[in-house]
């Protein structure tokens, strides 16, 4: 197969203009803003699919078993994925070694959105899309969510609608294409291709789907359980020139913070370290841990057990492993039966922002996970489920989680619940936030934190998988504060 | 442990002009001119120590044994490295599965090169070193080179020199900090950190180590098994920005090439692909190949075998396991027993590089790997070992080979043998070759191959292990063409 990369001595391609024209996406109202409201599209959706999810145990899964010899848990088909166990050592670390169960899917999937200039302002191919494990099912979701299994048989007689737009050889223009890591407490190395590409053909439309400018996105943003974890990575990953008009409605009152925003998406903004030292950081934690991965049986995961038709540890901390009976009118099948994983309660995601010499800066944090393939990942400021340690002393409590708890209202400028990946997780509903801080919490952090520029974090995401999903997340709702 | 990160808003540090600074010392003589030859100082390091390398059978080295339960080969002290059993498969690929016996080292060592100028011109600490794989046994090699073991023993009596420049807290400042591969065709997920650390203290320079510009080093890698791979994988992280003087002296007859070459090195110079359309190239290449790698036990590897004090392949194709007895008067211990890689035929590494409008562009092959951590890396055009192909078709040859062969001498910019690492592989002396092509060699490429200019690589190389250590190794190499 030959390539078809555009070649820029030959094509008007990359003119390093598409991060103004994402931010000129982010200030308009779009080209069909007659249209009904979008939440209350997705409720129709919902209402006229008739979808239906009930809890099932999992030895009574249509097309699952358990495998006689490892316990692992896997469909007849040998597709999806597979549940198997993890041995997992990591040092330095509160707990050096544990078993758990983990899902594992080595395909890489698509999470791709298509793009299309309408009057001249780039609007996003977006879908209303139900996934079982989602509280209210159905969510907004990129154009297209294909595991290898889907995209391979595209050839074949295409059942996933705009598939080709991302399957080379493609006559779409890539604005964005890179491998990203996904819940890697949950997940064994598990990555997806987040892949953005613009068209000039003429689209049609299909039912379930419609073209919103990133304004329109970045409102439903600031809405609980709206737009799906799938779109939110994708989200993440276009680069935002700062912005040159005024603030868009809804806003968080000007009280500067916009401004120093603003300044942080700017490459020629002063922060706070170098590129070179940012690097350096992860590096420098990368060798830091030692993080060893052994995939077992899921039958020898010491404290983890298979009852009442579901895997749970003994304390019923952590997650189980539920079973589901989807029926749902408009999917390609009838219906299906799954497992899911269910938390065992909500997460607290958090980015501490500061502004240093007036450019707003984030606090990343460089957190090993059980299932990462590259022992740590850029995580938000605090990055845990605080229920796990309700019982713990201050001191052995996550980093900055208590100073989190007392934050006053004022700060606190992104607080939205979201869900996690309906099609993996059963009701795994995060609460996200974007919390300003002062001079309380200093520049000089722990050798495990470090304070980044938006631009600095947008570098990163152009190059790979730096930033963990849950990051990734934040970035794209950091997105509709400016 | 706090941060000691330099800030940029309180320091002079990182004012972008690290590339011209190492530009500078590409140029310059060196404040130490007028010592010796630095061949003959490598010379006369390796005649007065006395240096001996025997091969003795497996089973009978000091300290090292074959489980019984598994058959890897191992350290009695669970240190330095095993080797075990690797079953790969591969797809697209000639051959789908095979198993082999693969070198597992799970710490992440440090390679680090100290810089200081001396008379305003960066020079580079560099050190005379034995390794028992070298076939001439003393190279030139980094300031550094630690594993793991080694520099976590640096707070209780520092055996390394010049250790403590490179461990946090250091005082000194970070121009390079990457982790980065090396061989994943023998190692499984080998990975050292690459670093290159500036000071303004006083130095005391130990015996078996000198002070070298840039230039000299150049020079040196201009020469046969002089520059070893340990320091060539720290060189090629280093940026440099285009030369504005004339060609060195030894740089090859002026017939445009240099200019290309140094129009490469410009970031604005025009390329045939943006940066986006480079990654996106990666990421399609590595959702296009599977590959799966399992450890097993030494035992079960099928179609290897340990025969003779030996561990090879039934026809004695490929690599086999050898034993060496090093003894060595000036190491921290008198000598030592060793298991090391050799393998059965010298590699071809070559670069092609083309003008496009005027700019030089290598091309980059995506090539998976057996021990690879992320299924491909950018590779050399030219990755292989002829022989292993010497009775296939034309058509079942390497792409390029054949080509390459053929290349007319004035079209050979840079040929010149080089060893693998001589503390892993015993005589992996390969040919690293730059040829340049014109249109004979279309700009349109299969998918697996990319052109890309010099500052595109070392754009990838600033965030992270984009191209393999042969292909860092020609990057460095490409560095003494200008």
């Amino acid at each position: 197969m030959y390539q078809t990369l555009p070649s820029l001595l030959d094509t008007n391609a990359d003119k390093g203009d598409t991060a103004r024209r994402f931010t000129e996406s982010a200030a308009s109202d779009g080209a069909f803003p007659d249209d009904e409201d979008c939440v209350a599209w997705l409720d129709e959706h919902r209402a006229a699919n008739g979808y239906r999810v009930e809890q099932v145990p999992l030895d009574k899964l249509d097309g699952w078993y358990f495998a006689s010899d490892t316990g692992n848990l896997a469909h007849r088909s040998g597709r999806f994925f597979t549940i198997e166990g993890l041995r997992v050592q990591l040092s330095p670390g509160r707990v050096p070694s544990w078993h758990q169960p983990i899902i594992v899917q080595r395909e890489i999937g698509i999470l791709g959105i298509l793009v299309k200039e309408f009057d001249g302002v780039l609007h996003c191919l977006m879908q209303a899309k139900m996934e079982p494990g989602n509280s209210n099912l159905v969510q907004l979701s990129p154009t297209v969510q294909a595991t290898r299994s889907n995209y391979m048989r595209v050839h074949q007689g295409n059942s996933t609608p705009y598939l080709e737009h991302f399957i080379a050889p493609r006559r779409s223009r890539v604005l964005v294409d890179t491998l990203q890591s996904e819940q890697a407490g949950w997940f064994l190395h598990k990555r997806n291709r987040n892949i953005v590409v613009e068209t000039d053909e003429d689209v049609a439309l299909q039912p379930g789907f419609r073209w919103l400018t990133l304004k329109q996105i970045h409102e439903l943003l600031r809405v609980d359980d709206v737009v799906n974890m799938d779109a939110r990575t994708v989200l993440s990953l276009m680069p935002f020139a700062p912005p040159t008009g005024t603030a868009r409605p809804g806003a968080v009152p000007d009280d500067g913070f916009r401004d120093a925003l603003a300044r942080s998406l700017d490459p020629d903004a002063t922060t706070l370290h170098s590129m070179t030292d940012v690097v350096s950081w992860l590096t420098e934690n990368k060798a830091t841990y030692q993080l060893t991965q052994r995939l077992v049986p899921l039958l020898d995961t010491s404290d983890w057990y298979r009852t009442d038709g579901r895997i749970a540890h003994k304390n019923d901390e952590f997650f189980s492993i539920v079973g589901v009976d989807v029926r749902a009118a408009d999917r390609e099948v009838s219906g299906w039966m799954q497992p899911l994983l269910q938390p065992a309660a909500p997460g607290l995601l958090t980015f501490l922002a500061r502004r240093v010499d007036g450019v707003l800066h984030l606090l990343l944090q460089a957190r090993p996970a059980a299932g990462a393939l590259d022992i740590i990942e850029g995580a938000p400021t605090v990055h845990c489920t605080p229920h796990t340690y309700r019982n713990l002393s201050p001191e052995n409590r996550p980093r900055y989680l208590d100073y989190v708890a007392a934050a006053k209202p004022h700060r606190v400028r992104y607080d939205v619940r979201l869900s996690e990946e309906g099609g993996r997780f059963l009701h795994a509903d995060n609460r996200y936030q974007i919390i300003e801080v002062g001079d309380e919490i200093p520049l000089q952090q722990p050798s495990d934190f470090l304070w980044l520029s938006a631009h600095q974090l947008m570098t990163l995401q152009r190059f790979g998988n730096f930033l963990n999903v849950e990051a990734r997340s934040l970035l794209a709702c950091l997105h509709t504060l400016w």
